[in-house]
């Protein structure tokens, strides 16, 4: 691959924990190029990040020069490779990009890497977030909304003002991958083709979440529903995982209602990429959320808007 | 070990997924003798359970000949030696008694299997036990009061009228084993010595799931205060595990409440001997419910009660 000089102006790199993902951007602040590898941060032994993001950019450098690059996520972890201090919500974003901290390479490029957020107003103990809010940036702030960004560890924020003024952690995707993983439900579900979805049974999950009345808040016991359900021939063994999926994520609903985070006739903006969105989108209007989709290159939006501000 | 015959009139097996308990009876109900093994039913390959069955009774058959065994506990259950079919609640001891099946082993004895329960009010489909109604019998279905069974999938039952009314299963201690050994969890915190326990962090997740207020709902949400207590400093390494077993079970007496289990000022029996009692007993204050503990041995006098009414 070729590429002129003047055709970019700089490079971001969301660098999680399996996967790096870089963008090569134009002036025109569009992705010339991209490149994804499974060096995510937990790959690299001897804290030898540097060796591996220029394996992964070294063709950009080699072609356009020591481009400044904009790093975010786990890269800039305790775990990662510098640990950028947490910003404080509210935060706008010029507070973001004061919170960068640079370290420079050793071809010259500038190398930013962007702050994680941090709520103090979270229970029981503040709460953080790190890439998301990088997210919500390039999602905009110039409305006040709230955002839901689906994933791993989700997180429900609010935009007020132009800044971040707080956000919630719901730890739904861990719990769903331990119960389809390693729990009962393992034993006794049977996984659907690759990419094949039980739309029923997922919906079957997410009303029983979205019930009125006591009997919704036992979460508990609801997931014993994968085991009943299938012993008194209500569910099908490949019905159990999108079952329990719906249960699971509806009760994340559920408990972000119960938080303040919405009330019904409200409306929402769904962020992230890792086709959890479309499930999510599902379940909104079951509890009276109208949602709607952010951008799909949300992280590099933020990026270079929070790079931009520096 | 040598016994004399007329010592004895009956063996009563638990036998679990992981574990085979047989008691040698006496006339006066007595336990003779005891065996424990590690055979549990997870460990017989080729549906082989008369062999390890003699292999753990072969003793007490050559002393005192082909005693009636009673068997209760997951051999009981599809994966088991024979599915015996639920009794529907209410049940009473007669009840179950008419839901025993008879075998005959090959050295002549009778093996009784007991059955399992169903509520066919569970929601959202009929919820199921197999073993803990044998412990609620020999914990006495004489007086009217709710009993909890902690455990891996722990069960909140109604006793009324000399029956087993009701019960509810919440996966309490299976979503802890998944979050204390295979999550985020697992990665960050560090375990104390064996056999000991963080009280203090445990009664400060059990608070939190206690507290008044629509926040100690959103239970996927208070586990990440697992990550942000420590990231605060608020939680060490080693109290992060008994915090969370705290907020677990505390969130399923939470959950217990809103399904209509206890109102502060009720009673209840805890039963069971896995070593969880001790935790229950000690939330159990914190949401106003008076608990005192069941017999030890529970499943063992339920047992020769069902067996006796046969």
């Amino acid at each position: 691959m070729t590429l002129p000089t003047a055709a970019a102006v700089g490079i971001v790199v969301d660098w999680g924990t399996t996967t790096l993902r870089a963008s090569l951007i134009g002036p025109d602040g569009a992705t010339r190029a991209a490149v994804e590898t499974p060096d995510g941060i937990q790959t690299v032994t001897d804290r030898a990040f540097e060796p591996v993001l220029m394996r992964a950019l070294g063709q950009w450098f080699a072609a356009c020069g020591p481009l400044p690059v904009t790093a975010l996520g786990m890269i800039t972890s305790r775990n990662g490779w510098v640990e950028v201090p947490y910003v404080d919500c509210p935060a706008d974003i010029p507070a973001l990009a004061r919170g960068m901290v640079e370290r420079r390479l050793r071809n010259g490029s500038v190398l930013r890497l962007l702050p994680g957020l941090r709520n103090p107003a979270g229970h029981p103990f503040p709460d953080v977030m790190r890439g998301e809010e990088t997210q919500i940036v390039g999602a905009g702030l110039d409305r006040d909304r709230v955002v839901v960004l689906p994933g791993t560890h989700s997180k429900w924020a609010r935009v007020a003002g132009g800044a971040i003024t707080g956000f919630q952690t719901f730890v739904t995707g861990e719990v769903y991958a331990l119960l389809a993983h390693h729990s009962f439900i393992a034993r006794t579900s049977s996984p659907l083709p690759a990419g094949e979805t039980d739309w029923a049974a997922f919906d079957r999950g997410a009303a029983l979440a979205g019930e009125a009345g006591p009997q919704a808040d036992a979460f508990l016991s609801l997931l014993f529903g994968a085991r009943t359900g299938m012993l008194d021939g209500q569910l099908a063994a490949t019905a159990i995982r999108d079952f329990v999926s719906g249960l699971v994520i509806g009760h994340e609903f559920r408990q972000a209602r119960a938080c303040g985070w919405f009330a019904a006739g409200d409306a929402a903006l769904i962020v992230g990429n890792d086709g959890l969105n479309q499930r999510y989108a599902r379940i909104a209007p079951l509890f009276g959320l109208a949602a709607s989709p952010g951008p799909d290159d949300a992280a590099l939006r933020g990026a270079l808007a929070i790079a931009a501000a520096a």
